[in-house]
This record gives C-alpha cells, sequence and structure tokens, in this order.
C-alpha cells in the first residue's frame, strides 16, 4: 500500500506538502501540485484516500468534436440531462466539461479526476484512438463510458443501447412492406456500436431471408453529407430501402433522394435511428429506431453510483425500439 | 385501452365485481377472482391501474430444484441477502418464494403476481422450458431474471455475470503454468450461460495458442457426482488440468482425482467457478472464476427498480474474476 511518505520519498518533498498537494490546499504551487498528483497516480497511490466531499462530486467529459449536447435536437442533450438529473436525487455536484483531444494529450485521466476532486466520471463521444481511453485500462477513476467497452478494469463501466431488436424489427417492417433491396448507411468504421449494427442488420436479413448485397453497406460516420456520396449508387444499383445509423444521416438522404427526383416513400423507404425531435419534424415524419437518451443518462448515473460503491458493473444496455411513422 | 367495463361485458359480471376482482376485495369468491385476473391479464388491462400500496411488494421466486439458498454455503444464499439488502434502501417489501415446476403449469405468471399484488419479480433457477419463462415473453410485470434473456420485452431484464474474462484469465493462468491439455466441464448444455462460458473459452484457448481437444469438453450439469463419469476420461486423454463450471463440480473432480491416485495440484490442475466459501475450505484451497453474487442480488434489485419506473433496461452485467488460491 503506498503511503504519502512514499510519494515524499520519491520526490525528496516533505510530507506535508505532498499532503497539501493532496487534498488540494492553495498555499503550494500549481507545478508543485500537478507533480504530486501525477506521482501519486503513478506509484498506485489509493484514490480512495482523497478527501471526499460529503457530497460527490461527478463530472461529464464530452468529446466536442463527435457529441453535441448544448440544444434538444441534438444527441447528447437528453442523455446530460437524464444524468443531471439522477445524479440529483444522489446529492450529486454535476460539473459538463466539453473537451478537445488536444487539452487531453497535456493533462493525465487520474492526476485530472484527482486535481479536480472528482468522485467519478461519464465520458460522452470519446474515441478508441483517444489517450484518455487508452488510460482507462490502468484507472482506479470509478468511470461510465456510452458505447464503448474496456477489458478487465473493474472500475469502469459501459452504458448503451442493444442495438439488435431495434435494427431486427427495422428490417422485418421493410420486409413486410415488400422490400428485398434494402440498403444499410451505417456510422464509424471499425467503431465497436457499427460493427455490432452491422452483424444486427444481417442478423435481421437472414431472419427475414433477405441476401445481403454488399454494395448496398456503406459507413457515413454520422455526417449528413455522407448522403450525397451513397445515395445515387444505392439507388443505382436498386436499393429501395434505406437504413441509415442516425436521424441526421437520414435527414441527409431524404433531401439527397428528393434531388435526385425521388421520392420517399413512394420510391424508397428511409428509416433512421435515435428518434431525435427532428424525426417528428421532418416531412415525411421519420420512421426510426429509438434509443432513450433520458433512461440512458439515469442509467449511467445508476452505474456510476454503483462503480463508486465497488459493484464491479461492466454493462448496463437499454433495449431500442422501432418507432413507425410514414417514411416507409 | 381495456377498461373493468370491457371486463365485466367480457365475464358477463357486474362492474363492481370485476374491480372487487382487481383490488383484492375479500367479498367475492376465491374462483371469481381469479377469473377476473385471468381474463384482465389475457385482454391486456394495463398492470398500472391495479392498486399499489405505498411500499412496493415484490418477490422473489426461485425454482427450488436448481437453485439453493438458505444457507451460506449455497449459490443463492448472497444473492438473496443482496437483493433483500438494496430492496431495504428503497423501502420494499420483499417475499422469497421458493416454487416447483408443477405449481407454475397451474397458475399463471401474471395473474399470480396480480393477486398478489407484488409490483415485480426477480427470478432464480429458471429454465428456458419452463412454462412462466414462455409467459414471460408477453408479461407487463417488470421482472428480473438471473441468467436468462427475454427478446423484445421491455418490462423484463437479465442479470448476469459476464464469465468472459474470467475464463480468460482462467486459461491464461494455466498456460502461464505450462498447462497445454486443459479439459472444460461445463454446465448445463445449451443454456444461455453454458454457450457463453464455451465460447470464453474457446477465445481464452486461442489467445494462449492452444487447440482444444473436444475430447475433452463435456457437460456435467452443475452435478458434483459427473465427476465421475468424465474424469478419468480427461486424464487419461492426457488432461493436465480440469476448468469446472462451479466449485460444487471442482469439488466432486477433486474428490474422484484423489480416488484415481492423482495429486492436485501436482498431477493435475483444477479451477472452480463461483468462488463459493467451500473453495476457501477445501485441501488444496480452490483457485476459482469469482461472482459476485451480492453485487449481482443488489444489481437485480437496482435494476428492478428501472423497470418498475419504465426504463427499458435490457441486460446488467458484473465482470468475473479469477481469485488464485492453490489448486493451480
Amino acid at each position: 500500500m503506498v503511503t504519502i511518505k512514499d510519494i515524499a520519498e520519491r520526490l525528496g518533498l516533505a510530507v506535508s506538502t505532498v499532503s497539501k498537494g493532496l487534498n488540494g490546499a492553495e498555499d503550494i504551487s500549481a507545478e508543485t501540485r500537478q507533480l504530486v498528483l501525477d506521482t501519486a497516480v503513478e506509484m498506485g497511490y489509493s484514490l480512495k484516500k482523497i478527501k471526499r466531499n460529503a457530497v460527490d462530486k461527478v463530472c461529464i467529459f464530452i468529446e466536442s468534436a463527435n457529441m453535441a449536447f448544448e440544444t434538444n435536437e441534438q444527441f447528447g442533450y437528453e442523455i446530460v440531462n437524464g444524468f443531471k438529473q439522477a445524479a440529483l436525487t444522489r446529492g450529486w455536484e454535476v460539473v459538463v466539461e466539453p473537451s478537445e483531444l488536444n487539452f487531453r494529450t497535456l493533462e493525465k485521466y487520474d492526476s485530472y479526476m484527482l486535481k479536480h476532486g472528482y468522485s467519478g466520471a461519464f465520458l460522452l463521444g470519446f474515441t478508441l484512438h483517444d489517450d484518455w481511453i487508452r488510460q482507462l485500462e490502468k484507472t482506479g477513476v470509478p468511470t461510465v463510458l456510452l458505447d464503448n467497452f474496456i477489458e478487465n478494469n473493474e472500475h469502469v463501466g459501459y452504458v448503451g443501447t442493444d442495438s439488435r431488436e431495434g435494427i431486427e424489427q427495422a428490417v422485418t417492417h421493410l420486409a413486410s412492406k415488400g422490400h428485398r433491396k434494402i440498403a444499410f448507411l451505417n456510422g464509424t468504421k471499425n467503431s465497436m456500436v457499427s460493427n455490432e449494427r452491422d452483424l444486427a442488420f444481417r442478423m435481421g436479413m437472414k431472419a427475414n431471408d433477405i441476401p445481403v448485397d454488399e454494395d448496398l453497406v456503406a459507413y457515413g460516420y454520422y455526417v449528413p453529407d455522407c448522403a450525397k456520396s451513397y445515395v445515387k449508387n444505392f439507388t443505382d444499383k436498386g436499393a429501395t430501402a434505406v437504413l441509415c445509423a442516425s436521424d441526421l444521416i437520414a435527414s441527409g438522404v431524404v433531401n439527397e433522394l428528393n434531388r435526385l427526383g425521388k421520392k420517399v416513400p413512394q420510391d424508397v423507404a428511409v428509416i433512421g435511428f435515435d428518434d431525435l425531435p427532428i424525426a417528428e419534424e421532418m416531412s415525411p415524419r421519420l420512421t426510426t429506431i429509438r434509443q432513450d437518451r433520458k433512461n440512458l443518462g439515469k442509467s449511467a448515473a445508476l452505474m456510476l453510483d454503483g462503480l463508486i460503491r465497488n459493484v464491479p458493473m461492466s454493462k448496463l444496455l437499454l433495449r431500442s425500439k422501432l418507432i413507425i411513422r410514414e417514411s416507409v
């Protein structure tokens, strides 16, 4: 067990200085404090020993480049909202920190958490090549990730939507309307979620006895503009339906189809994913696979609560569900 | 939306009689009450409308034939305990109901829950061919299953241990000690959990570059006596290690090895699963894969709480972990 004395010896500092560094006293320099925290983390000093406030302070870190959350129309909004609501009932203080990749290459994850007195964190929009995600393999800070899984670290949990049922329902719905040439415009290639959705799409097609045409499967990286690159190709190859990995992609697909003189749903059916407010507002109103974003946020708080109390939660998944409107 | 009037019309009863049946009044016969409840369930009457007590009453149903829970040595004990503890903090009343398959062919699941005023249930030890498990595909009663998953019903959730990491750790541990002929004595054939563990075993072997010998893979159905049927066969075929699907199976395997004149761990290494108290008491002390049973129970309560509040939780998994003692 690493003690304050061990840290002081390693750094050649007084025990009182190390203690100040760990407890956030103001009368040592910021550089010394950072050095103490980084060393404490490196030596495996127990994060539990850091003075806890009566009220736990937790944070939501959001990779701003991948996850918009400021307004109700955006994917992250209800997730953050749900998390805050569940945190409130637990008496937690919640700090929302949008951040950028550059910032995270300068600060170590554990040191950052220690320095700010966070008891735990919820990470949104991070990608697997992110420095912090790699650091999570060894962290002792209770951490919940949306749509990402870290192996063999019982301080880190994964919360997400099980896409499988929703996607199978979507394919079955299309099949019941006679569609046989179904295109799938997926999200980011090689991400865990996109791989699962790809598998679900193939299972759904198989269950409905429809062959998958590899020319009709593509990755749009959640960029609505991706529609421009793929839609014409899909329809040229005979696609009568496009299943999309987000409502924003679906919106781009509908626009592009209209530009090409095709009507939705008469000529081509379109299904989205997420059930953002835009799905209700589109014309035609978008049939889509719902992710329960508010409850994703609440579930993240509930999982973080468990991790803080040493419950080794690994995965918590919510069901997805097809919401039928007018675009099929 | 089905109303009390609809039910009364269907049955040719007075509305007041149906109302009494749904609300548990004592001045109608038990037969009439049962008829009202069964009909309400069949017609899709909202279970939410049944009068809720201020304190929720929930139950733990246990298939006695598959799951022992009365004493600390038994698998179900800490699960029931953990559930009760978490229920206490929620102000729930918990009723534990051991039951048998025969009983469940007489009563319909939803009717039974209605009649007893349960807001939800946690089901332990049920098998897939059970009548009630089939009824869960359509139930509106918030229900959590241990180690079983129901598709497409957002009122039912699954809590369990993710065996994968523990099994991979176990295989890697054996490989690091030079074992190449590793036998796997799994549980009940074709159950979801056994299938996952089989897959994890094969992934662990592959990760360690060890071929799986199909003669060394068998299903013991959690009966300690199964050791008698398999152990000699395993060792005759050159096995130097046996990975078991429970500590009780491992205990049977150690006894059988001793009977055959083989020493553990010198001649054959043995690894268990669960980390029951017996693992500490065996000679040699058993290396085993831990399931955190108390937290499984707590997580079940937490999930049931979510389901009661319409959070569409589907899966909640805890991590498994190899506990190294003396049997390898």
